[in-house]
């Protein structure tokens, strides 16, 4: 694991205003565009982002003293507080950071950007801020939508952004008991690609794939699309190693263990504020041998949410499983780039026989005959349920598409639409009651701002006891308004997930969005506890200030 | 949930001396013994347990006042010091337990045994015995093997075992959600029967079957024999309530969650320590249609393990996998009763194309087809290893028998045999190391003793990554100086499994046992962590003293 230099080693380029890979071509049609602004009354011009000198940045409030500290503690090349730097470890990649960030405002910016070379260097980091109060925040791929990477400082009086690239690499792969032993700055897409020319596969793609870090995905509970197969990061996580200011907890990797509370469980989904998260050891698999991608149309969701149920109770699960609502099917095909418009072919044609619908995708990993097997069950059981099958076009089309949202979501920000996800679980017997509450909460609340808007949901994950759903909704931006009109609609989804049997988040964390919700979620005496270890581990409270833990806490 | 009388409802009897039903028949067989007589060096007369009356018991420690608050609480029939019921909740089922128990000479007794019948009463006892310096031991099936039902008090004046049993019975069945909630109290056996009738399973099969209660499972991280199929405990929890001295913690029956780090995994193992499991939302499985065990014989122990290991990485592993090394597949066959004695007649009949090996057995359960193929998938991997078939017969004896050897140890414990059992787990690239050096630990130490012994092993549970060894061993107790004799085994073992790449416990938990080895597994930082939840829940200490924590953390 080396460090040094000021710019990451290997890291994808991202637009420091917005998402993904800056070469990406536009994928917004002409023709959705207009049919978005008559529907959702959009108006004026596009509005792109102000230039990257134009963001306006607080001053660096690092004294002299604590940059001096921190330049002899881990280098100089391995500190920056060049204007790019800390604009681009200003905010993470939800609605409100990408709004804040195209007019040039983001909400703060951190003082430097520092990255550590070893564990034992970050350590000493971690002691040395503790005792010069400087807040830490680490920051992997930065590709937090709930303000999980937000560069507050708490009370003190200074915040860095921990760049986590100092910490990458393989350190070892165990192929007799197919685990890899990482630095948790690795990308998970370079991971993949070190995977994939050893026949292995980690088998977490979120649609942040392109930039996450493996550290990220372990703090944050990260499940991706293919997490049904291969399971959710916290199955993969064998062991890990973290840093925090009271020392060092390093546990190895073990298939399992009976001894006491799983202290995996309590670092996993601790969002740095505990320490942080700098060597994983994680579950791998063969590479597949096959896969097998297919689209199919339900006549309505409750009888394609019953498909799944029976896939994810008996038997072989799919390993990516996708149920469109009726709004979502629509929108999805609307919003499509080329590839899928060739599976809304399809689907028009299928839907010859079925005036409308809601499309599922499922996509099966493996070795071929186990792989196909599953599908013909799945298939069997699909069409039980009255589904049509609209073949591996419209699978293989969501496929090649599955990483794309995000960069619409640019242009989309462009010509004022507001476009937002969120996203819950509950046991299957709660679920109907859980969409309409939540899809009825985010409309009723859009309505109310005088923005009335689409709302779309799908099924993302598939469990033996439940399912998780993953809302999209999109209404015009109330330019100017964008925080309250946001904070509106999160405030209703969230009370209605949480009257309703939901988890406040399937996946995306609880950052400084969801904090003041946990509360509702593990109560009292649950934030008692997770506040005592925060305060043992983390005495001084510089670790990630702001987040997870509710005010007060 | 009903509570009241001082007799556990529907509570199976059990040996206050020893283990299980005390109708069961002796089955010991006199060869086996005169064999174990000579191997071991045996000498003496057997040694049957004390009188009931004779066992002595401390005068119960309750001051009137405390007693008399504890009455008036849970009310009257809640609380009983009798002795008969005194010497029950005295220990557990560990070999020092017994040793112990059956000279009459317990290390200590609970002051009282006490009842709660609500939620509401639990937490009222738990504030009044923080207020009254009275420590609390919940107690459920009693099993535990590494003293964690041992009535210490630690600091305070008084202990009473907390009787499970006013906290039971099914709560509501949720088969859309294949999930049951059940008052934590709930012995497996009493579900068991209960989802029997429902065409469900939950599937946790542990060798204490007959006795455990379903928190009991959960507060110690309970594997079953049918783990491999079904889950660890842990993963079949989806919700549960706990009461601690500082209050409720609750946390909803969910599928999966982002919401921060799970504080499941945290209360899950957490052993009495933290506070009182009292309700569990768990996973059910279909009760399985078809149900095939088979037996094999591997020429070594080194390609049953790789025959396993592919079974557990690629594609269906079995329901119940088991491997045997030779001094445990000989020690098996040798103490079977009658149902492996059939197995044994099958195994020589195999053995006159082996001279020797490594005995193995392999249970599939469900749905008829799929079991079938899992089997024949199995088989194929076996043979391709040099297995030899041995059939059904060795496979449904060993299920006919797997709940016995708890009975076999009261007879060889009257026969003045030292028989004691200990287990890890690791990776699968460390097992072959763990295994001699663990197995060599144990006979270096039983030699040192001056009482060589007999060790064997087994893999129990099997994982993608890796694999968990049960050792088993025997030697001449050495009267006089038991615990001395068995600490030092425990020791030396202990050490080698922490110094070769094990966990200290795949399934008995820590207990008072193995509590001065976790800060070798988890690390002092660790170890800190857990020290902050335990004194924020349980500010005065009183929940299961002694047990998980070490002295002093």
């Amino acid at each position: 694991m080396g460090s040094s230099g000021s710019q990451p080693d290997a890291a994808p380029a991202m637009r420091w205003w917005g998402w993904g890979d800056p070469g990406h071509p536009p994928a917004l049609g002409e023709g959705v565009l207009s049919e978005l602004r008559e529907r959702l009354g959009l108006a004026g011009a596009p509005q792109p982002p102000v230039a990257l000198e134009h963001v306006r940045l607080p001053e660096p409030a690092l004294s002299a003293r604590q940059r001096t500290a921190l330049q002899s503690l881990l280098g100089h090349g391995a500190l920056s507080d060049a204007h790019a730097r800390r604009v681009a470890h200003a905010a993470g990649r939800g609605y409100l950071d990408l709004v804040r960030l195209r007019r040039g405002e983001p909400l703060g910016a951190p003082d430097a950007v520092v990255r550590a070379g070893s564990h034992e260097q970050l350590l000493a980091l971690l002691d040395l801020c503790s005792r010069s109060s400087i807040a830490v925040v680490p920051f992997g791929g930065g590709t937090s939508v709930v303000g999980g990477v937000e560069p507050l400082r708490g009370a003190h009086e200074a915040v860095v952004a921990l760049d986590m690239a100092g910490l990458t690499g393989v350190e070892s792969i165990d192929r007799e008991s197919l685990s890899v032993t990482v630095g948790a700055g690795m990308r998970a897409a370079a991971l993949e690609r070190e995977l994939a020319a050893r026949g292995l596969t980690l088998g977490h793609f979120p649609q942040s794939f392109e930039y996450v870090s493996l550290g990220g995905c372990a703090a944050t509970r990260s499940a991706g699309q293919a997490s049904t197969g291969y399971g959710r990061f916290e199955d993969l996580v064998l062991g890990l190693r973290a840093a925090t200011p009271a020392g060092t907890i390093e546990l190895r990797a073990l298939p399992a263990s009976a001894a006491g509370p799983d202290l995996r469980e309590l670092l996993v989904g601790s969002e740095g504020t505990l320490g942080v998260i700098d060597r994983l050891t994680l579950r791998l698999a063969p590479q597949p041998r096959e896969r097998i991608y297919q689209g199919l149309l339900f006549a309505d969701f409750e009888s394609g949410a019953q498909a799944l149920r029976r896939l994810a109770q008996e038997g072989e699960p799919p390993t990516v499983a996708r149920l469109f609502d009726r709004p979502e099917t629509e929108l999805s095909l609307r919003l499509a780039g080329e590839g899928l418009r060739h599976a809304a072919t399809q689907l028009y044609f299928a839907a010859r026989r079925r005036r409308e619908g809601c499309l599922a995708i499922l996509g099966f990993e493996g070795e071929p005959e186990q792989t196909r097997r599953s599908w013909r069950a799945a298939r069997a059981c699909a069409r039980a349920h009255g589904a049509i099958v609209l073949g591996s076009g419209a699978g293989e089309a969501w496929r090649a598409s599955r990483f794309s949202a995000p960069y619409l979501r640019d242009e989309l920000l462009t010509h004022g639409v507001m476009v937002e996800t969120l996203e819950t679980a509950a046991c299957w017997s709660d679920l109907h009651a859980l969409k309409s509450a939540v899809g009825r909460a985010i409309s009723d609340a859009l309505a109310a701002s005088g923005t009335p808007g689409i709302v779309g949901c799908h099924i993302s994950h598939l469990y033996e006891s439940g399912a998780s759903l993953y809302f999209t909704f999109m209404a015009r931006m109330l330019r100017g308004a964008e925080e309250r009109q946001w904070q509106s609609v999160k405030e209703a989804a969230g009370a209605a997930i949480l009257a309703n049997g939901g988890t406040i988040t399937h996946h995306h964390a609880i950052g400084r969005d969801h904090r003041g919700q946990l509360e509702q979620e593990i109560g009292a005496t649950g934030i008692a506890a997770l506040a005592a270890v925060k305060q043992r581990l983390d005495p001084a409270g510089i670790m990630n200030p702001g987040k997870l833990l509710p005010a007060g806490a």
